[in-house]
């Protein structure tokens, strides 16, 4: 990890000899370029200061596997000099992959007391809770991390008691947003700390590192309220049952619900283990006030009239097994939807999801139910900031330097330009990708050496033990099933003295596959005594057993299992 | 499928006795609360006609499948009577399953010519072409097939020669109208037939089927020429190569960018095959005028400055493999995309595709092109009637009855809220499901008893063969991988005497698999020894094969893979 200047991606001022000049340089380990999860490693001398460790779940690309998780190999080569990690928020992209980084290293973690709540559960569910130490932080209660003064900096967004950091480093401010939007009139009265982000940025920033995520939005990401009054609206016009999914992490949107299920004389439940923890977890830190009495357990709730009653539940992106799919399906054990009744997907469809989505939506609908999702309802708002908010960031903050993070390539890119028309100099903005690190000093900007990273998977107990290969066999099998082959052969004389018998999955329809497995069968057979009394050789042997049957399939199928061949030896 | 009212969902009007009086009925295949292929069933008396025969492509739950074909036993339980099939357009979800159809049922098939053009395509590669009996028809040249007397009538789409239907029955006038939108000016000056939709509400209709695909829009979907000149402008401006990425069959969008480059001195070649296909088979039929030397073949094309080529491509929806998703990874054997370089994916993004479209957006990204696509600019307009134009089409055809088809259950559901919009009785429309035939009489239409359909994978040369059960063995090798274990046994004694075997894919990573598979067959051993001399009989050991190599790898690794027991008998 030698630094170098690269001259085909010019710096941006005149770098001063490092050697003498001190300087700051942050890498991104997860958010840039591949939004899914997020984590900042930022590095002053001998101390490293981590910056979220978050997880994110797989794509269809990635079969069977739990978790995504960060790459922690540049922390764990220098795990004496890590001072810890700051979370800005609750969501799983931002603190889902603590339990793995705190088992490798043991560090403090600072946080707001909602991410550390609910980052509590996950370090239970891993057996580390008695081993972490974890710090509560407030906002402008600036503390020292290493050679970093950090101060906590209150933003808005779809989650309770979201943070920013102003990091105090021997070169300058750092100011990273978190995930944020600048909400006028939130919930919980916590308004963006607007002014003391104006004092940073009078005083001077250094570098900006600002959330991308709604780059492409025009305008101004709509309040928190606004989507209440919305669903106030629909609520009061319903006749029946209402329904909200929504992500049980979105405490201000559950407020909301529970608050106007008061208003209008209706009781509510909740459904799904994570939105009762959250819920639980959000009241007893007094994030959420709940109205008493207006929480019942489903048994109850469900004696009481259709119009009294609400239910918030999870299960917004389809998820299978969920409560609401298990509505949708039919197969809630406790539940059935019926004409009357309003569902309310009160979330962002994630792409990707939007099949599955849909296929909830007309499952619902086919049993009478109304049902509004975004798209065709106003029942939801982003939580993060769209162009005249991020201008507005850019303009308070004013940094020297400015790194977009949080979003796909694309975004960093819609970022830089916005960022070039409210006056910032495009070559001191700057487009990187997880791995590629950046050294700051007082006055000067340069890419460092590209670092890099693995995905790292999750599977089971297995970290890191799930690579490309195995993926692609995974999807070979899914594509195309399989076909084991066995036959036994004599030590001594190489003939072959049993078998050949042959078993498969996922290739040929049950019905007919014995008929199938024993044309098969033959077709070995056949090769077999094709050659005679001559004996092969294992590797010979194993040729012959995989290219007869994948002939046998290809003439008669077109298909291409996987054909394991298995030679035992008597 | 013995006919009954179904009292639940009641009939409109007062049914006759249908042994009297006389009766159409109609049975869609595909199409209807499941959007993808389309098929719909008329019959009259002796005579059953098919509008369409399309196919869809498999979505994640159908690893390996090709295609989704209709299930045509409704056809072939009747096979005699089968007068044909009328072809709508020439898009693959309504002509693709034209081969399977008619390598079970030989019977005529009319359409317009270019959806006969591409239909003769698959059919060559069925090795069908001489078989199939093609029938090129014109709008408004009414033709006899059976008892049917079927009207081609124009309509507009993103498609070149697309048509709906009227048909005359015995009971009255079936209009169907295809996929359609009342493009005000099209591309190839051919305007929906408004005269004589008019005509034929004035004269009555008896039932009107209307595609539902976009009625969540509303107002009215842009002209084909808007998107034209959009793109015109957008290419005036470009300083290099402009590839353009748009669906092959989309014949006028492909008119438009040919004439453009003509405008701007530039030159066109074309990529991937199929769009190679559609722009021959359009040139050849008269649907595409392509200006006298404005085609080059890619070499000579790349001879050009950059600034006069213009490449039309197809991978709008980020298919791997395609030309642009081969630029995308800079592996495309001829072509390098680099800075100045416009790229437009002048295409919807297929709900699905998201994800894989945005990955080639970031990849082109990152080679310094620019990139447009739909979301963030305008380069796409639908091929389908918004709001305003679904209800004009129910006010000119105002039909008695009406049967909302192609769309999703919440499609059909809101395309019933807009026909009750503008008058036509609640009672009178009839939001059916694929299987769920109506029977018309000249003044009433009932439900009839749903007919059970199968969806049809077609994977290789197999059709229907793959079943619910290889598709679930499928999805459960592909997340958690394989492992076989094989023993070979003496027949007399039941002894083990070779193995056990252990081999796996998809299950660990291969670096280390040697070290682990040896200690899963230390586990077996130890289990077979600890069973002492008393042979088992084969059911036991394979449960016991089975049972020890789950527990060894759910202790050790937290998975289930797919554990395959083989035993041999010697």
């Amino acid at each position: 990890m030698t630094d170098r200047v690269i001259p085909a991606r010019a710096p941006a001022g005149a770098p001063g000899d490092p050697a003498i000049e001190p300087s700051v340089r942050i890498l991104p380990l997860g958010g840039l370029g591949e939004i899914g999860l997020n984590m900042m490693l930022l590095e002053s001398g001998e101390d490293l200061l981590a910056v979220d460790c978050g997880l994110m779940f797989p794509d269809d690309e990635m079969p069977g596997v739990d978790y995504v998780i960060p790459d922690f190999s540049p922390l764990l080569a220098r795990r004496e000099q890590v001072r810890g990690v700051i979370l800005t928020h609750a969501h799983e992209d931002h603190i889902g992959a603590l339990p793995y980084l705190l088992r490798e290293l043991d560090v403090p973690v600072y946080g707001p007391r909602m991410a550390l709540a609910l980052a509590g559960e996950r370090l239970r569910e891993h057996g580390l809770q008695d081993r972490a130490r974890m710090v509560a932080v407030e906002p402008r209660r600036a503390f020292d991390v290493g050679g970093f003064r950090v101060e906590p900096l209150r933003v808005t967004h779809s989650v309770a008691d979201g943070l920013g950091y102003g990091i105090e480093t021997p070169v300058g401010t750092i100011v990273h947003t978190g995930d944020f939007k600048f909400d006028p009139n939130p919930i919980d009265g916590e308004r963006a700390d607007y002014h003391r982000l104006a004092e940073l940025g009078e005083r001077g920033v250094l570098c900006l590192m600002a959330d991308s995520t709604n780059v492409d939005r025009a305008g101004t990401t709509p309040s928190e309220h606004e989507v209440g009054r919305a669903l106030t609206d629909r609520v009061r016009r319903a006749p029946g049952r209402v329904i909200v999914a929504t992500f049980a992490s979105h405490v201000h949107r559950i407020q909301q619900i529970l608050d106007l299920a008061v208003t209008f004389g209706r009781k509510v439940a909740l459904l799904g283990r994570s939105m009762e923890t959250s819920v639980r977890l959000a009241a007893e830190q007094g994030y959420l006030r709940v109205p008493e009495g207006v929480l019942l357990p489903l048994e109850e709730l469900s004696a009481l009239p259709a119009y009294r009653q609400v239910i918030i539940s999870t299960g917004s992106q389809g998820e299978p097994n969920s409560a609401l799919a298990l509505m949708a399906a039919a197969e809630h054990k406790y539940l059935r939807v019926t004409e009357g009744d309003l569902v309310i997907l009160s979330a962002r469809i994630i792409p990707g999801h939007e099949r599955t989505v849909m296929r909830v939506v007309n499952q619902l609908l086919r049993q009478g139910a109304e049902v509004l999702w975004d798209g065709v309802a106003f029942v939801h708002v982003s939580g993060h900031a769209s162009q005249d908010e991020l201008r507005l960031m850019l303009n308070l903050v004013r940094p020297q330097f400015f790194v977009p993070v949080h979003g796909e390539y694309r975004h960093l890119l819609a970022h830089r330009r916005l960022a070039q028309e409210v006056g910032v100099p495009a070559e001191h903005i700057f487009v990187v990708e997880d791995g590629q690190g950046i050294e700051l000093t007082k006055t000067s900007a340069r890419l460092r050496e590209r670092v890099p990273l693995q995905r790292v998977l999750v599977d089971g107990k297995g970290v890191g033990d799930v690579g490309p290969v195995v993926l692609r066999d995974r999807q070979l099998l899914a594509e195309e099933g399989m076909v084991v082959v066995a036959v036994t052969v004599d030590r001594a004389t190489g003939a072959v003295v049993a078998g050949p018998e042959i078993v498969s999955r996922g290739w040929v329809y049950e019905r007919e596959a014995e008929a199938v497995l024993e044309d098969a069968r033959a077709a070995v057979r056949e090769a077999l005594a094709e050659r005679g009394e001559t004996p092969l050789g294992r590797e010979a042997l194993v040729a012959l057993l995989r290219g007869t049957v994948r002939r046998f399939i290809t003439q008669r199928y077109d298909r291409k299992p996987v054909v394991l061949p298995v030679v035992l030896e008597v």
